[in-house]
């Protein structure tokens, strides 16, 4: 995945309390992070409050299916750059490729995640929004 | 996959901290669980100290690639009966099937966990211990 | 505090998961520890269920306020019994005294925890129910 | 603790992942990102890299003591100014009042934390280094 206009990327520092007795991230830790480039997304790329799309829209994005390597470990102290972009967006899926690598280094981790859009009340699918639909499909490759 | 005499078992609450404000299990969290899972496993199927396999062993057993279904979510309070089976140990690599299941309802995540045994000491992979192998075969499908 | 009648006790087992890269506990994982404790003692000690007392009773635990000294270090792979007992109930407020400690070494952590009892609804503190009040009293030293 | 020349001042968002069934940070991650405000201030405040502090320097920052309040709840979504300063530097004890506030609101959280500086060599108190500690003394009310 190159960084290019249709990708969104942020920096995050790799802390303490991300890494395990090994001294490297414990695995889960990698699947917060991500949660937090898609938050980030959400509220800085596609201008989407992620709070209150969960509080007041009453819209959920759990996580359907993940696949993902992992490829070199990865250092308390090291600021990753994390991607994100979209791969196919369904009625209520959304398909994203994201990454998490050193600047400097080889790809430390890749994934391909699929999620759902649904409503927190009815705990069932939902079609996107066309406006939310719109801001997404820019982030395409 | 079945409970059966080749299927390490054990079951797991759902608890409050493993929870999101959609007052389900946050998707992170069912790899910590997993984590406990193979933790388990070693402890009390494999009759193999986990902590001291670390510690004083030296051996790590990074995860090298997941493959994930989420299926239905998972509420605090609920007990997950949670199973581990061995597909394939190669030289140093090991292949897991991995599940959660309500006992009463639909499976609700499944994972195929890649591990990769190495020496936390040069952090490169090493082929597993023959006695542990022998023992990890047990678990076979 | 002293293991008798009037205290809750339980194991917990200190994975890989509550530690850091300095092969300790980080501490954080304490707090996360005394809240399964916590929960273990609604569920176990008080015959309470502690997922139906937030969801289906609508009532809520926060922390108000923690006293606590982390006395020596606790590594991966031990066994830690946990005790708790209760101080003093108020209207709405439980005191509790809580510790964790190796059963051949020194107590580890010894924490006062103040905890206010609230309707998740109004997000105002409510009175004990009576019966939860008389089960929570058999804890009182 | 006011906002002055003596304290070190950070904003952290408060993130999906902080938060539980009732919709409110858990309170344990009040600690992680308290831990997270520690890590900053030696970064950015001190100019001290804590990785390198840990992996490098063989140093560690173990908590020995907190008390701390929890006034008010937080929700997802909501950005806190989190403040440290240091109200005393022992030998090898370093006490910081930290606080966690929403700017237009009252204070959330405030804690006093006791920290002892360790050698991760011999896990023993060791004295601050004099150039550590004339940099912290800059925080000092």
């Amino acid at each position: 995945m190159k960084n290019g206009p249709h990708v969104f990327v942020c920096d995050k520092l790799i802390r303490f309390h991300h890494c395990d007795p090994a001294g490297i991230v414990f695995y889960p830790q990698y699947f917060v992070l991500f949660n937090e480039l898609v938050e980030d997304w959400f509220n800085q790329g596609l201008k989407t409050d992620f709070a209150a799309f969960h509080t007041v829209e009453r819209m959920g994005t759990p996580m359907r299916k993940i696949e993902c390597d992992f490829l070199l470990p990865s250092e308390v102290g090291e600021t990753l750059r994390m991607r994100l972009a979209v791969r196919q967006i369904g009625n209520s899926s959304l398909h994203l490729d994201v990454s998490a690598n050193h600047p400097d280094d080889f790809p430390r981790v890749q994934a391909k995640l699929l999620i759902v859009l649904i409503s927190l009340d009815t705990q069932r699918p939902i079609p996107f929004p066309e406006e939310l639909r719109t801001r997404m499909e820019k982030y395409m490759a």
